[in-house]
């Protein structure tokens, strides 16, 4: 089979690797489909290498179908089609024993701790296997994963029906995230500084703001004075962290989304004033991952819209460089195009 | 009657001044005591100038009794024994429509917006009264108002009965937040960098720990390796802020209490990574004035400990001397001493 590995050094090379069996309690996946995120960016970039064993396979939003069941499997038949939510948890520490396992303070995430997803045979084990609907095209099962991180989000902020929200960034993660939040009823204001992004929200019927234009005033005006209900802050950028406050109402939530790998100067003067929450999110619980693959078999989320290649595994690298280059939104890699036929 | 004015550049005089009658639906109240805050410091170092109308009459931490009513005041008689809620709201703006009228847009906080209680006779919107049982002294009840913020502070990090909390600052607010989140039945830990305040905190039978050791790993020790249920961060330190959330278990709760006029760096790689709530709490609620009137008359608020001196109104000048060099916790200032009777 074929398999892309991050050799280190912001290289990314595809060699050929024999499958091996799944052991027991495990399944062997063909890979139909694999999404490359900002975290796989991250990693290519070295800044993981402390968690990554290189050469590493790695990729964590996929789609495919059972190939093989290891010794012990129940449940689940050859030809199923699945994703995987990526989170192995200790079950022992003090965050899984007060019910947090996602957050498990010694969380072993596939993909990055452990190979992924890009290679043409993958065994997992099925406790980590999440059914797909046959009326889902895996393409778009592709997009489970992130996905989940957004109705994650949105289940953080306790959003409501009628809420007014501001998501301040309009990549793959902020449209997600808004898709997710207009299902829930909210009425979502996307801000993106690039103008070809912004016409893209815009396209799928948010309201896109400038970050150029005076936002607030902007964002005051529409909620009738009392600001947003909810701000997700999913730029990453300092500046955005800093404003995010002023869009929010009393008692409003602001969700970090993003990561800020340095800390960022926050208005907590704003934060006391209004009484607002600044709430961290994190990966998603499995009600996350089963509410994202209805939400994608229910045509809610705009998969074809954040797909803007899919390509074979052979070019994983130029796919990596047009990501960095911020080109495109999400790229999938075509896990089968190329694997011998087992 | 004497009233004490902040008459700008650092200075506080006092005057003769003639009482006025209470207006209608307002109530004279003969001040017994005033608690200066560190707000009130505040307007003396000229920071409020900008809400402040000089030669201005502050104070805002008062008891006393009714002297006289206005027309139309039904439901109170002189010489009940009275505290006042200091918040006058709009009622109309998105705030308060939304029910967080102590956080109107247009808040006038009586004592900075509006005259204080630093004068013999205070005359008050019967509106703003909260009755005092006769059981409470005076002296304890001029500490209703900073305890009601302590009860609010508490009220919003929702702590439960058994959990951990660590309040980082053991000044007069930071005691007021541990005593009442130990009446709450929480085990609360103090963090204070001062000696004198850490002894007098582990006097009153709190875990006082000194910032200069290595306290993260002392909370963790204490906690069973989770980190702590909720941390209040009192201090108004940068470098307080930046390591509060370290204290915090996951999904863990920081409530910022202290004014921090400058953005503060925040490590949200590590809300993130915990799923931590940063809250904002500002002033209380009639509830939080209730209840902190019940906890001081319960000998739950370790009152005597937490008011250093009693002064008479004509040294007003040199107690926000001794409380500018940190000497003292809470002063009173006793209104009544030297007025006339009338
Ligand atoms: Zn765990
Ligand atoms: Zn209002």
């Amino acid at each position: 089979m074929l398999a892309a590995r991050y050799a280190g050094d912001g290289t990314m090379t595809v060699t050929e690797l024999d499958p091996l069996p799944p052991g027991p309690g495990h399944v062997q996946i063909a890979v139909a489909y694999n999404g490359i995120c900002g975290t796989d960016l991250h990693i290519l970039h070295g800044h993981m290498d402390s968690r990554v064993d290189v050469p590493a396979i790695i990729g964590h939003e996929m789609s495919g179908t059972i190939a093989a069941l290891g010794d012990g499997v129940e449940g689940w038949a050859v030809g199923d089609p699945v994703t995987v939510m990526p989170l192995a948890w200790d079950g022992t520490c003090p965050a899984c024993r007060a019910g947090n396992r996602h957050i498990c303070h010694n969380l072993d995430f596939v993909g990055i701790d452990s190979p992924g997803a890009l290679q043409g045979r993958w065994n997992v084990d099925a406790d980590l296997l999440v059914p797909l609907p046959r009326t889902l095209d895996l393409k778009h099962a592709a997009l489970v994963e992130p996905t989940a991180v957004a109705v994650h989000d949105v289940r953080r902020a306790g959003l409501a029906r009628g809420d007014k929200v501001v998501v301040i960034g309009g990549g793959p993660i902020g449209v997600l995230i808004a898709s997710v939040a207009r299902s829930e009823g909210a009425d979502v204001t996307v801000i993106e500084l690039d103008d070809r992004r912004r016409s893209a929200v815009a396209g799928l019927g948010f309201t896109a703001l400038d970050p150029r234009d005076d936002t607030v005033a902007q964002v005051e005006r529409w909620t009738g004075g009392a600001g947003a209900d909810v701000v997700f802050e999913v730029s990453g950028a300092a500046a955005a962290v800093l404003g995010a406050v002023d869009y929010a109402k009393v008692r409003g939530t602001l969700v970090v989304v993003a990561i800020h790998p340095e800390p960022r100067p926050v208005n907590l003067q704003r934060v006391f004033w209004r009484e607002l929450s600044i709430l961290g999110a994190r990966v998603y619980e499995r009600r996350d991952f089963d509410a994202a693959v209805a939400l994608l078999d229910a045509g809610e989320i705009p998969a074809d819209a954040l797909i803007s290649a899919t390509v074979p595994l052979s070019e994983i690298q130029s796919a990596f460089d047009s990501l960095v280059s911020g080109e495109a939104m999400k790229i999938l890699v075509d896990v089968q195009a190329g694997q011998e036929q087992q």
